[in-house]
């Protein structure tokens, strides 16, 4: 299925599918739609890379720019982790203001009813599947810019991870927040917490289980820079 | 909703709740079940933790004995990341024996229409958010056991990630391949390539939409071992 | 003799243990003292974790409230990195004022007459003993957070680390410093760079000794901080 | 005090405090002794560095060349991390044979009669002090490699950490133990697993007291290598 | 300059550029000799990434294709971290030989006289440049896997980095050697070790001048492997 | 010829070496020039390491009070990582002001001509050389602190690496940028990232020469700290 998913995805001449996926609906709509969000997530454009590079794909650049004829250049700026030239580039912060950060993501791990017993039979004990998976979301926050390439190095002024049973579909719910002073989100550093945490259970859950799944990692909550307060509706 | 499960799940008090979740299915039977998996995983039963130590938590002891007598000591010997005592263990493989050993996962990222016609742009350009996501999961990989306490640090011989849009649920499918000749599974490093992956798609296209998802991470193929070759059935 | 400690503080029930122990001498002025001194040390009481959070283990939660009731919460709150729910926490300093902190601390490897013989005529050479150690524990400091779980990672402005001989008792010397412009103390940062240091002389001694030990690891003098000053008395 | 020592022990002219340490006590005896001790531990001497270099710092040389005849040229070679020109050097192990290492080594945290109640109280709790110490020394031991210049990275098969409280000293004991099958003691690993676990201990506790101290830190047992089995006489 | 020359190499279409390149000089004779040497080195073929798997950039696998017919395929097989989908990828070495394996690399930091002077008369002194820089080399090594993306992490069995002043040029030389048992060679630990090494001895300089350069880092002599012996002709 | 030059720089003893190399010209000249360079780059001198301390290597010492009479301190001050015992040191920022640092830097990877049509080849996929190596180069960034013993660990507010193949040499010209706002200047990130991403090109391009070299890595540009802007002159 997975496969045959690629195949579809990737036999139609990518830019076919560039025209395709975007004739599949409105874009330009959707750009517009866009920036109003980015406006008020990122405020001022990120600051390009080097000015005054060259692009050293010509193809791509042009490709690129009737693109942008087309639908209007920010589709492309606003990935802000693609450099003008369509290149991976860390955002620039530099400019940006110093305020208190707060980012609450939350995930999921589905052990099923075997599983979840001999969790719940443990959780009387010391060091128990949940404890260890709390820490280790902890500890996996102050790693995340050594994992995700673009993410910039920051120092965090508190994490909290927590981890739940839930009897009604047999889960571990895992919440993770992160806070920071400073220039960026912390978004990342709150959804890595959750996500260590996630595998970790995994990894102490593995041997009764081959059917666990990690699920629903999302952001919940989040507050600092322009954009302010944003909390998804229930 | 979240936070009312939590409080459902919490207010019993635990002893009440170890038992209601026993009772609300037949636990000797699913330790029955667990045990023949478990012998197909994993052989000889893990050494416990110093041998001869005690527990120095009595009142859990105590509460585990009972259990244990109760529902056949297995089910707490078999998340064989918690010891003899409740605590958390790295699991000896020093009696293991050394075989080729694989691991395929895979998992998704579900990006919305907007945010996937962005990416499936940015396709032709250098250093694209897959191509990045790509590398940002080999990468991971080999950090697992920075990552997850309880995970031995080991050679990987082989790390893959491929990541693909599927335009029918605009999503990014990964895949993650580990290998390695050892004693240990590399399930994990499998799972870490993907969700590092995962984590990175997301720091991407964060900017453009707040309601991404990482999702169904899991395990989807592995080999070596006691327990020899497992593939999930689609 | 070790063991057999462990015997003995493990025999009697947890809740007769937590009760003779305390009965063991005058809990309530101990707590008294404690908080005076921890009124120096911590201003403001430490945030406890997410508020309106459930302890899903009441029987923990019970026995702390009544212990609680018995000599007055603090003795609870004060250990930081404990939240209300008895479980793992990092501190939050989000709201801790910014100031110059410096740590100093000390150390000591007891080497034996034979080793010290030994590490002494090296003393001449290039990348001796003294200067690879010296050298661990400046970087050791840096990885503190990488180290201790509820650890910041913070930005050190400064890190020292001194060794010296010390004949009277055939040991070497260890003083670490380490400096920040932060919220959180650097105590941990200069115990690291100590402890690392200590066991970079350990290593490169062991081979013409087993009877090494690294010993007396304290903290010596502390500035910064609301508690200002303060230095160990001689 | 400490300071008055580092006059002490430097005031003198290093050569002179060569020769007074040496005279302090019958050191060709010492080398003797060491050698016997050295053969049963490392077998043949190990490899000097870069066979053929010149030592680029003549004076230190030929001051060793002097001690070489004066002492019998070992006293050097033993310090193994110390190379021929009295440069740092890792040991090659190439040449080493691949057994099975287990290493024990012990340590001390001493808090105090108010701290070690607190501990103690805590005990009943998710995440306490000891279990967190303890998560603490297992990660730690993988990052031995990573702390301590001159060790080798080498995969663990095991790593253990117990704590224990002790009320006769109000000191938590701490045993650590790491297993390999490899060419290279595993010694380190099981000292840096107590003594991060050990920090750990500290850091979760240092808000109450600052006269909690880390001690007698030191190896208790090791099996494999050519040298076989070792334990400490009680 | 550098800027200027960028131009020149992506103002021709990129397709242009390739057959430009091509037409240089004759491609499918340096494709041929590059297949001579790649035989000695590699040995088989490197494995492809996921067989079966397709391309999802049809416009660049066409243009490969093309390419291929033209040049023989290997022409891209041949970079071994590239698969068959143009994609970055790890060499899976499951299939290799386990065997000795040892590489020495050689690196120069260009001082000038005053810096020169300036480390020489520090030679004195311990923890001096030189044996700092040699320090980081070694544990620079032991990083090359957590730096270089698509490094596998092996298990050095020697790590030696050598530094010397070069009074004829103000420069320092530095030699690296890295030594395994494993199925993967050696060259990136001896050329990181080098590297890091170098830029130490800048980081310890750079406050003397900045007209310090690092160059010349190269490969010097390399053992084991299908390929056997090699070394640079003088 | 590396060894020779070796001996000639080692046989002549240390001291003769030193004054030799002062003799060779000017030193109380160069120091002078060295001094007005300095000023406008530091400022302040930095502080020395621990007050009061005494030097445990009175040989040493007395070398360099010696050679401190005849040429004026400043030089042995001058390298500013080594303290007023000749000891390995972090210099303390603590009283350096805040200010927005950015460095560049530049490097050379050759090729030669085959290499370079390979890698050329495969600009057009995704994935490739380049791309890898400017995403290794980024993340290299983030670990300067961890690779190079005396710096500090900052916070940087931005990365980027950019490579250019310049057919004129055959060669990947790479540059690489850091910023920060801080108390340290950024030279030591802008050049890993450029080394880093030297050394993944050299691996991902290995197997098809071993005549690469990393070559030419320099600091093109600095702004901020006291010293104001600074450019290479071209």
């Amino acid at each position: 299925m997975f496969l045959l998913q690629r195949v579809i995805s990737t036999t139609l001449p990518s830019s076919r599918r560039l025209f395709s996926s975007i004739g599949s609906h409105d874009l330009s709509k959707a750009i517009f739609d866009l920036n109003q969000e980015m406006e008020s997530v990122f405020g001022e454009p990120p600051p390009s890379s080097l000015s005054g590079s060259i692009d050293n794909q010509s193809m791509t650049r042009d490709l690129k720019l009737n693109t942008v004829e087309m639908d209007g250049k920010e589709s492309f700026a606003r990935l802000t982790h693609i450099g003008s030239k369509g290149e991976a580039q860390m955002v620039d912060v530099s400019r940006k203001d110093i305020s208190k950060r707060v980012a609450i993501a939350h995930g999921k791990v589905i052990l099923g009813q075997k599983v979840f017993d001999l969790v719940s039979a443990n959780q009387m004990g010391k060091g128990d599947v949940l404890s260890v998976a709390k820490l280790a979301g902890i500890c996996g926050a102050k790693q995340t810019s050594n994992l995700i390439p673009l993410c910039h190095n920051i120092n965090l002024t508190h994490v909290r991870v927590d981890l739940a049973l839930n009897p009604q579909d047999f889960s571990v719910e895992i919440e993770g927040e992160a806070a920071s002073d400073g220039k960026t989100g912390v978004e990342m550093e709150a959804l890595t917490a959750v996500t260590v945490a996630g595998l970790t259970v995994y990894d102490m859950c593995k041997a009764a289980s081959k059917n666990i799944q990690i699920t629903d990692i999302r952001l919940e909550h989040k507050t600092g820079g322009k954009s302010g307060d944003w909390s998804r509706e229930k």
